[in-house]
């Protein structure tokens, strides 16, 4: 340990508050922050808390405080823990209105669009805490997602804010959001074709029959039967669509018109793959 | 504070283990994880931690530690916490296979399950830790989902099995995946519905328009009016269905056979409701 103005400065220590040019009750509250954090993740608990700090008028964030367990997930040097987090997320969620009766809103902000609204967010942050959860890709491995709460504390004199928060791996949560998604959609297009054809198999099933029975009894010659046979095999073609209907084993989709998209119920029932 | 073999027990205590008759060893450790975790509440991070204990041979679990805003939550005394939790909570998730690039399998578990089940969730919590989320109902308001991460540790001489974890709410996380479903439901019938309605319109139209032509030009006393006019007749009736698909604003299914559910066209768009 290096004592610096009575703080005691751990020999791994990574931030840059206890070695900085910041007001005393700053670098005791860092100081306090790290001795009750350290011993909360000695005694084992799973929680993955952490400090960060930014200045009001850098961009940076930097970590004074990461759990073991949050730097070992990310895969780097405390240091560099900001950095990477910055460039892994590849979209924070944000949820909007938990707390009322309205329906709940979850905005999704691609990586491109958390640099431009970074400093809104810095704001919100602020004033009511962080509640999100980040989609975390490393090196191109397994995405990972984390949820970040956490509350902010500012230190006007020094123009540093602190984020005391915790992160909690929710992956499992949010994938199994994912596969229950395509779950359903195949779920619900099997419904929609079971539907489609008990109401219309039948009238077209009688169409064929009324059609052939016609066509069969008729001369060749007489000016109906071009009709007829057109009935016919109209009436053969659109069971060939039912029929395809019914052999549905995948969600896909075709472009329609002006952006909106429909089955692709070829390629849905296993057909022209 | 009460001096008991050297032990401080704070006065709002309302554990068993630092008042009970168990080695030195566990009612130190129950010692530091109070001080360290009420210090770690203390400083304003928003995670929930909490020790929880129980005895081999008893089925009741109670609370060393809880965190006061756990406590809030529950709207409860911290003696009734294992209580008031037990009976609020409707639903246990568990999510199996996370690791493995199998699908997720998301388990859950009704209240009633849950107590038949208990000795075998207890022994995995003590191999595995525990991580499980659960959905809370406490006095029939809004339900909340409670995402719970434990560490187990166990103590043979005492034959008392610790669980030093935390709770993060996820109740808009986990209410957000039930209200994107029914989006997405919705959106899925959209798309098939205009699939059915693009493959069949033509061909329906068709039939409508020969077998129309073919009526207008033939005798009523023709033996093939007869066979016509219900051809034209069902072509109408079809086309009646597709127009119906067009007007699909709701999910709504209806009982068809064995069990299996189709969409009830006439209520989901709108008719006959």
């Amino acid at each position: 340990m290096n004592r610096n103005n009575d703080i005691l400065i751990p020999e791994d220590y990574s931030g840059r508050i206890l070695n900085g040019n910041y007001t005393a009750e700053l670098k005791k509250r860092v100081e306090d922050l790290l001795n009750i954090y350290r011993a909360f993740e000695k005694t084992g608990n799973p929680a993955m808390p952490y400090v960060s700090a930014w200045h009001e008028e850098e961009m940076k964030i930097w970590y004074e405080f990461a759990s073991g367990r949050f730097v070992g997930l990310m895969d780097c040097k405390i240091s560099e823990l900001a950095d990477v987090l910055r460039e892994s997320v590849k979209d924070r969620i944000i949820y909007r209105h938990p707390d009322t009766d309205a329906s709940i809103e979850k905005k999704v902000f691609s990586s491109s669009e958390l640099i431009a609204e970074r400093e809104k967010l810095r704001e919100e942050g602020r004033k009511e805490g962080i509640d999100a959860v980040y989609k975390i890709c490393r090196n191109k491995t397994k995405s990972i997602w984390l949820k970040d709460v956490a509350a902010v504390e500012t230190y006007k004199e020094d123009r540093i804010s602190l984020s005391l928060g915790y992160l909690t791996i929710v992956t499992k949560e949010m994938k199994a959001e994912e596969e229950r998604l395509e779950k359903e959609r195949l779920h619900v297009l099997l419904e929609m074709a079971g539907a489609v054809c008990h109401e219309l198999n039948q009238p077209m099933q009688a169409i064929s029959g009324y059609s052939e029975s016609l066509v069969m009894n008729i001369n060749k010659d007489d000016p109906l039967y071009v009709k007829l046979t057109k009935i016919m095999e109209l009436a053969q073609a659109m069971g060939n669509i039912t029929g395809k209907l019914m052999k549905i084993t995948r969600y896909e989709t075709k472009d329609y018109i002006r952006g909106i998209k429909i089955i692709d119920i070829d390629k849905s029932s296993g057909q022209n793959t």
